[in-house]
């Protein structure tokens, strides 16, 4: 009698995300006319770079022609877009990390999920909270945790609480813990941690023997000069973390999909015998068994935007959006709204007016406004009391959302 | 201490194909001037059809403007793809599967990895031997099996001998299984299962409670009329089985990364409280949380095999394999070596003259010849004494490989 992955069972009913689009859907059913605005998934809105799109239609002509035509690819990526990438986020900022060291992917959600896989279930996690939901959930999946409990947390899981009230940098786990998820700039809250803060965390991991799965995402919204766009700027990282980059947001990758993970391997784990196995090997073990490698296409795409004119239109995409972000910011603090993020991520994290629920704020923005947001509670118990909005919407849309907020709503 | 997951060091060292292209890579070294013919991993060579350039080079213009720019899509696929496919291989042939029993994913390799992680980690596996390895080192990843013996057998799996002597079409299980790996036509044998061995065998799991986990992705290399193209085709399928389809090999997709899993409403799994899970919703959990949906531009190029244009394209592929399929075969009967394999399916599958072990043909092949072909017992130890050779090479260099085996070999 095949039986089912009991874990399954412990997960809330559906993905945020897949919850949010079913309240919009049955919210657009019945009110067809409503001119809604969308800041809710963290998806974007502008076109592709044209330079990937010009290296995009060269490579769709190599596979036209039996001479140029690629059939399998290296399951970790291509040497041309490995390199370019180790080159400009890595080498050319004074970090050293080797070729064999990076894995090209369909993205940072498979990666995200995926890397529970190499890691035995006896391991405890830390999440901050709130965080993006993929980190716990896949945990879930995976039976490293318990049953949730009636508060919203899972049993056997450390919570990092990452609030207004310690500037959304979370304090040390007073408690040992294994693996700890970071994701900065983070999402949802839009805020990074500091050199300061990722180094007592490094240091943490290292006195812990424990790893730092490190999100960094977002790394290409990052302003001010000082924050870290790598874990690897700080001293011994490589010694302890894991880390994931996307192209989604850098380069409006989201339906074209690519990624990488960078696995020092210098980072091990105890395996049975008490030896050290380096997690690399683990992760090129599973990514040459289950994926085949990213399309051809795509890795042409996104080597194009470590060209100088590359670099050039990536910088002038993610301008248009910090600039969407800084209307959304300054709009929401002159409707007497506390707004956090939006200077280092394209996301902005608002408090709710008078300590509504989250969800309850959903619904007032989507129905009084037509302005789809993401509850705060969706990433986690202290998302409570707050909101997300992005700042990939298009310039005049994100004008109108904050219009709308600001002359529409009264608290 | 953050602790590995032990099973993986249950593996043997290296995935089968990387251990292949190590070789190679130091015979090459070794004997720069050596004109190699790779006829061993199943890697196609031919162009993609132009039906897919044309879709794929509008979809790449279609991401460079901001008013047909596509974000993420849905994570189970684009519903013009879906569509297409349940009509192409679904309804117009008589098998009612609903669009959201089909997901779309970036391949087959990840999909019949993946879907292991939906089953309980209790069930018994049974798997063809030999098979394509990744159904068994997934589910040995997972801990579903014990250590690996010294006769080549991992403990706590049922293998299915599948040889000459009984025609491949292995006996069902005298013990209880959960779950059974059917790839038909198979990798690597080239051979099918008729109608009659696919009955027996749903009727099988229907009696046992049991899921076939049915990879087709080699359906469009059927010749013979009445082989099954899906499972579906079998009575009572739906109640019991999951199909995994391709574009690799229909379409030349190995480098540009498309499939997708039918998952029937009705196929379901015991729950812990004795209640019955139906596969589908379990997927959509695990797809919608660790995936993020195939690049668009690739959907789109996938979708387009499916005009009359299209279909017309993919059948002249496929006959140019096929045809490179027939020299194989007989070439090898001219030479005096048994072949099996190569009607319904782009692989032959040869007895290794004197009983020679795999390996040991593979090096012969490789330093005599030129040739690179796959070891059989790299499928499980019931290939050993069997050796892979693909059609997917062009039609020159097939010609050319088989005149060196018919001639410059001497057994």
């Amino acid at each position: 009698m095949a039986t089912i992955n009991q874990n399954y069972q412990k997960l809330a009913g559906s993905y945020l995300f897949v919850e949010i689009a079913r309240r919009v859907a049955a919210y657009k059913e019945a009110h067809p006319e409503a001119d809604i605005i969308r800041l809710g998934i963290g998806d974007v809105t502008q076109p592709l770079p044209q330079v990937c799109i010009e290296a995009m239609h060269k490579a769709v002509d190599e596979m036209g022609k039996a001479e140029t035509f690629r059939g399998y690819g290296p399951e970790q990526g291509y040497e041309f877009l490995i390199e370019a990438i180790r080159k400009h986020n890595y080498t050319d900022r004074g970090i050293d990390i080797a070729s064999d060291e990076i894995f090209v992917s369909d993205g940072s959600k498979s990666d995200t999920g995926n890397i529970q896989e190499i890691f035995g279930t006896d391991n405890r996690i830390a999440i901050t909270d709130p965080v993006y939901p993929v980190y716990l959930d896949t945990n879930v999946m995976a039976g490293r945790t318990g049953e949730k409990q009636d508060n919203g947390y899972y049993a056997g899981v450390t919570y990092l609480p990452s609030t207004a009230a310690n500037h959304f940098s979370p304090s040390l786990p007073t408690e040992h813990v294994d693996i700890i998820y970071l994701c900065c700039p983070n999402n949802p809250t839009g805020t990074t941690l500091s050199r300061e803060a990722l180094t007592a965390w490094v240091n943490y991991a290292k006195k812990e023997d424990a790893v730092i799965l490190f999100d960094a995402a977002y790394a290409a919204y990052i302003t001010e000069p000082d924050v870290p766009r790598s874990i690897y700027e700080i001293p011994g990282a490589k010694d302890v973390a894991i880390e994931f980059r996307s192209f989604s947001k850098t380069a409006g990758f989201t339906g074209t999909r690519c990624g990488y993970t960078v696995i020092p391997k210098t980072v091990t784990g105890k395996g049975k015998d008490g030896s050290r196995v380096k997690f690399r090997d683990l992760w090129n073990r599973r990514h040459t068994t289950k994926f085949n490698g990213t399309a051809y296409i795509v890795q042409r795409g996104a080597e194009a935007i470590y060209t100088e004119k590359g670099q050039r239109q990536v910088k002038e995409l993610v301008s248009y959006y910090m600039e969407n972000a800084r209307i959304i910011r300054e709009g929401l603090q002159a409707a007497g709204i506390k707004a956090y993020g939006g200077v280092n991520a394209p996301y902005i994290w608002l408090q709710t007016p008078n300590n509504m629920p989250s969800w309850d704020f959903f619904d007032l923005l989507l129905t009084k406004v037509n302005i789809v947001g993401t509850p705060g509670v969706g990433f986690g118990p202290c998302g409570e009391g707050y909101f997300r909005l992005t700042s990939f919407g298009d310039r005049e849309n994100t004008k109108r959302a904050v219009e709308r907020i600001k002359n529409q709503l009264k608290f």
